[in-house]
């Protein structure tokens, strides 16, 4: 994916209700099942008949697959000079992954709550929804990001 | 690391207090590198080097790779009948995971709330601690997750 470099962007350039949207990417079968061996295995995150009889019914990424994916995406298209780095987040996930999903990233600036007790930064919270190709969310992350002004690092 | 095969738990068998402790994982560079190319590739996640005048100061781990690990641990240690699922979390990482760490996952149920319309389930909120070989908070993730009665599935 080629894409024109984004401004690096400080604390004093984000603004409350601006918006952010990442290019799309794909989740195959054998990622799924590759990052569930590692981290999550769970008969429903390794194959469609470890999921028969089960919530999920087929084959369906772990939560936490979709959320690292969520988080490249993010390191794509929200270009913070300091770098995308989390305090926290509320992370919800109202649909699985399916295997073949095309994920795209549509995060909006929710408030920007200045720290008192250093005034070189910030807490910017993100509202982002990982959307698949038929624009349902699979997930829906409320980060809060520490954002620098320009010169502070 | 061989454990005697722990006994698989429905709905019927959990309440408020109950803890669960997981063995040790050690994360070390390679991994914490290998995790940050493909899913978190932010200069203090990819070397010390990239680390120096960042937050971070010295390579730390992403947090979606300690999530993820955490979600490894879980499922070794919390052993849910019809597997750990989970409807959404909040997650805080207090302090940064550094390479060569020996994490180790310690978790409590918190509350279990019926569900209204699906009398054979619930959602039971568990607060889970991932600390390192120091005691360290390094991950503080309460989970809200779908448990079944037995027979349900």
């Amino acid at each position: 994916m080629l894409r024109p470099p984004a401004k690096r962007l400080y604390l004093e350039d984000l603004y409350v209700g601006q918006r952010f949207c990442s290019g799309p990417q794909i989740i195959d079968e054998a990622q799924i099942k590759k990052f569930a061996i590692e981290f999550d295995p769970q008969p429903f995150h390794l194959s469609d008949d470890g999921a028969v009889g089960t919530l999920f019914g087929s084959l369906a990424a772990s939560g936490w697959h979709t959320a690292a994916i969520t988080m490249r995406l993010y390191v794509d298209s929200v270009p913070l000079a300091d770098g995308v780095i989390g305090a926290g987040a509320q992370v919800d996930w109202p649909k699985p992954t399916r295997p073949g999903a095309t994920l795209q990233l549509f995060s909006e600036i929710v408030s920007i709550v200045p720290s008192r007790s250093r005034p070189d930064r910030a807490i910017v919270e993100m509202r982002s929804e990982t959307r698949d190709e038929h624009g349902e969310v699979v997930q829906v992350l409320t980060a809060k990001l520490i954002v620098f002004k320009r010169g502070a690092k």
